[in-house]
């Protein structure tokens, strides 16, 4: 990325970190990616102010783990950007932007078995219930993004562990769960919607 | 409402409720609203399955308290539905179903102040960040309703305390934030999306 590329992307995407809840303690704003915020002298994030994003925040250094989409706004505790109930982590150790298309092209087809195999279903739109929309499995097994970038979540509602899927990685191709990300343990999604810029 | 009416209504919405964890115990399914499921001799509702929504459920008796939006998918413990970290509570006691219009005709008029004063600003879609579509504050003073439902949450992404606002009650009017819910102690909302059919 040349100077000038990096002076348009500085004013793009705008997130900081705080080491207390409630926007409290050591602080450190960030314009690019961070591999590790151990790095920086932190011991924790325990709370978010997201300037411009969106951004994907991982659990783990090198963005490994459990995924948390943040978009613009204030995340005061981790519960709130954290959708996992039963598997309790407090880390959020790296973070990086995201790249969306334009909210209204965004568009993503699931499968109904791995490999883009089997019946399939083209989404433009959010969708709070799978189920209520017709898809007639609680598991989603393989997933092409054509445009945009999206988060699956494992129950309704945008709850549970959460995996983003971007046309910009992998060419958008997410053959089987376990491409869905490092945490990955079953291809439940309940609920997909659309990352807005 | 007629036998009819009701023949028809049991097939629209249909819940069921479990005393325990991910689908076991004592179980009670519903086709209309539940005033006090401890009237049912249940002790706790704690997990649920919804074969038809939307529903809404709440934290006490008669409709009181923490909102908590239900649409088709299941919910295996108390987390997957209630949005709320800091205030953590584990009652639902009492549900109903949701009227919703055409999920592509919902539409919500925001206003700057109280009493629908102030700058507006009209939505026909969802709103993962309320503040990166333009909205300048992490509050919203009162809403119009101006067809469908949806929900507003404390939170971006869909976290934090939870509001229904419906066409169909109050003729889809919020004048200020104590109209918003039983359990509103401010009016912070972050994120807002159309509750789905």
């Amino acid at each position: 990325m040349n100077p000038q590329q990096q002076l348009e992307q500085r004013g793009k995407f705008r997130i900081t970190v705080f080491e207390e809840e409630y926007f409290q303690g050591k602080s450190c704003e960030f314009t690019f990616e961070c591999q590790n915020i151990l790095d920086r002298d932190f011991r924790k994030i325990r709370s978010i102010k997201v300037e411009n994003g969106p951004w994907v925040g991982y659990e783990y250094p090198e963005f490994q783990g459990q995924q948390f989409i943040l978009e613009k706004g204030d995340y005061p505790c981790y519960q709130t950007w954290s959708g996992n109930s039963s598997y309790r982590t407090e880390h959020m150790l790296s973070f990086r932007p995201i790249k969306c298309a334009n909210h209204s092209d965004s568009k993503i087809t699931l499968y109904e078995c791995e490999d883009f195999m089997g019946r399939k279903f083209e989404m433009c739109d959010d969708y709070p219930s799978l189920q209520a929309m017709g898809w007639c499995s609680k598991e989603v097994p393989s997933i092409k993004v054509n445009s945009g970038s999206w988060v699956g979540y494992q129950f309704p509602g945008y709850r549970g562990y959460q995996y983003i899927f971007e046309r910009e990685r992998r060419q958008g191709e997410y053959r089987c769960y376990n491409e869905y990300g490092t945490q990955a343990h079953t291809n439940q999604i309940q609920s997909m919607r659309r990352i807005q810029q």
